[in-house]
């Protein structure tokens, strides 16, 4: 029995969780949230249901992570701190340099640094957390653990923008996606659901939660998904925007007399999205509450689900069918109005769902119609489970 | 028996064609090219197969007009010009305001003015031959045939993006699309051929040239296309990118230097797309010869028809099915290889064509194979001949 710490980590966050391996136990599950504030907020779930809680200030990066080894051992998670033998850390974008997890090395580090460019917001500090943990925990591999890695099987077709071929070769502008952690684990439930071998399945993976994308993976690979070279693109999300014309962006800069392109890229990564459409909210259940009488409200609702339906049909002409779909996500795994409302235009494919079986929330569940031909499936998705698995995998190797 | 003219404007072109009405006998085709250069470029095809050229310096649009109405007379197309009763005008954009072609009054002229805005090569150039036309042939019913008119029956869900809310009421930014008249033309054909009534039939068409989309018909109208706010969103184009992440506006425009956004769009319209995919040429025929040896060429085919069937896919699921799908357009109409190409991921939906039957150029086809469950059909557009109906349509009310 081992211990292996999952992080991710932002630039004013710090999530984790500890599990015991190979057994799979989730010890803790943490947050250290508003770095650098007057009061910050430490919270831990642990045990039969026990919360540890705190806001004393956490000044940066480095008393986060020295914060969480005292909890660790004041909370009697661990002992010693040696029984930590793994760390994995989320790290957004990992280019096409990264298509599997990696143990980190000075070279790998240094990667991770100069991919800042594809992930301004994450990459830099999750190598700086990286390297804390490096010095705080030497004996512990370090792990690599990027978003974008399950999608560097997509050929060619589906990365590639129809823009000049030498902005690809000089400036990496692809296709690059993100959940992959979480697609990657949901595919295997699926297929240990379905009792069928993952090779033999299409299917069409719908992560739904405020960022929000749908993957198509045809023989276990990710061969295609909608968010593009950084997660503003594809679907309607919470706070963004999703696909848009981009001469859009031009024009709008010019009516709202906006000069800073980055200023319109803000804009369309935090205030547009569902909290844009319906000038409410960008969470679900706030408009689900309100839709009867509020429009605009509605009109998001419906919105979201038209994006979500349409990128699954598109996967469904790429590999020519599909076996079964996938929901997961806070809202596809918790949005039953949701899920519902998006099924609804897909019955021409087969897959339909059971109205009672639908109702469940967070739990893995096989949503199908009796009479469907395409199954779907509720999978609960655990990117940190898939993380500490992946810091096993390497540790054996 | 009457004559209806149609004419299709641009900055330093006018296209027109001939008509004699109600009997639908094409009786001229024409084109003005190289206004202003030192040599233009007349010519007139008509009568059983003959030819007129000039080139001799047209200076603008008013020279334009008077050399197509000398051309009128010298070739015996009408013997007096009062024999052409209506003038039917393509303009592209018609925002929110033009639902169906219109009448030219005072007003109407002044919105179409109005909406520059919204097509600023296009609007104004298409005005000005209005104003023209109504001086030259006062006698003449003017009538404004919109590109985006069919489109306006896209329900909100569709023709909406995820943006702040305010920008669609304030600054008119949403959804237009494109090729209106021709999806207009082509979907009434298909209902003939189908010997079913257009309001039975859930269509998509594809209609593929140098500029492509792909249109969701059902109940005999457009609920969503694949062009958008400007023609520049979409499928891959010879030139036109089609949809991009709009993140990458702003990195691209960091890395190649470029401070004004205007110039970042104009390369998505001008040097993207195949051209920019291939860097060889916009031209699909330039490309399907050297396929077997360049690759990026092969690339460009591949990820147009790629963006082609996922359209497709996307509106089967908007429509839970379809009935039929179209092909139109330079490429829909003459490219047995790319419709083939596209065609080989639509099986799951029951269409699927006869590779014999494919075999065929411009004419119209139903490329069905005989046991598909959704027919293909090949359906030579024919926007001219939509705009004098039009005219003829608007005399009579």
């Amino acid at each position: 029995m081992v211990k292996v710490l999952a992080v991710n980590a932002g630039s004013s966050t710090l999530k984790w969780k500890l599990f015991e391996m190979p057994e799979e136990i989730e010890l803790a599950d943490g947050l250290i949230d508003r770095l650098g504030q007057p009061k910050s907020n430490v919270k831990v779930k642990y045990g039969d249901g026990q919360k540890f809680t705190d806001d004393r200030p956490i000044e940066n990066h480095q008393e986060a992570v020295a914060s969480l080894m005292t909890q660790l051992k004041d909370l009697g998670l661990v002992t010693h701190l040696h029984e930590i033998v793994g760390i994995g850390h989320r790290v957004v974008a990992g280019g096409e340099q990264f298509n599997r997890s990696v143990v980190v090395d000075d070279h790998v580090l240094l990667e991770i640094k100069n991919l800042r460019d594809y992930a301004p917001l994450h990459n830099p500090i999750e190598a700086t957390y990286i390297d804390i943990f490096r010095e705080a925990m030497p004996w512990a591999l370090e792990v690599a653990v990027f978003d974008t890695a399950f999608h560097q099987s997509m050929p060619a077709e589906n990365f590639l923008y129809s823009l000049p071929y030498q902005y690809y070769q000089q400036y990496g502008a692809r296709k690059y996606g993100a959940h992959g952690t979480s697609v990657r684990y949901v595919v295997r439930r699926a297929a240990e659901m379905l009792n069928k071998p993952l090779e033999d399945l299409r299917l069409v993976v719908m992560h739904l939660g405020s960022g929000s994308s749908v993957t198509a993976v045809q023989n276990g690979k990710s061969v295609d998904t909608s968010m593009g070279f950084t997660p503003l693109a594809g679907v309607t999300m919470g706070t963004r925007s999703g696909d848009v014309d981009p001469s859009l962006i031009a024009y709008l800069m010019n009516k709202l007399e906006i000069t800073d392109v980055n200023e319109m890229i803000h804009i369309l990564n935090n205030e547009s999205g569902l909290m844009g459409i319906s000038e409410l909210s960008p969470d679900q259940r706030d408009l689900e509450n309100v839709e009867d009488t509020n429009e605009q409200a509605a009109l998001a609702l419906n919105i979201f689900a038209n994006r979500v339906f349409k990128y699954v049909g598109s996967y469904a002409a790429l590999m020519n069918g599909i076996d079964g779909l996938i929901f997961t996500g806070g809202v596809g795994e918790n949005g039953a109005e949701m899920r519902a409302k998006i099924m609804a235009h897909l019955s021409y494919l087969g897959a339909t769902i059971d109205p009672e079986a639908n109702q469940v929330r967070g739990k893995e569940t096989d949503l199908s119609a009796a009479d469907a031909t395409v199954k779907t499936l509720l999978i609960p998705t655990n990117e940190e489970l898939m993380i500490v698995r992946d810091v096993m995998a390497l540790k054996a190797e």
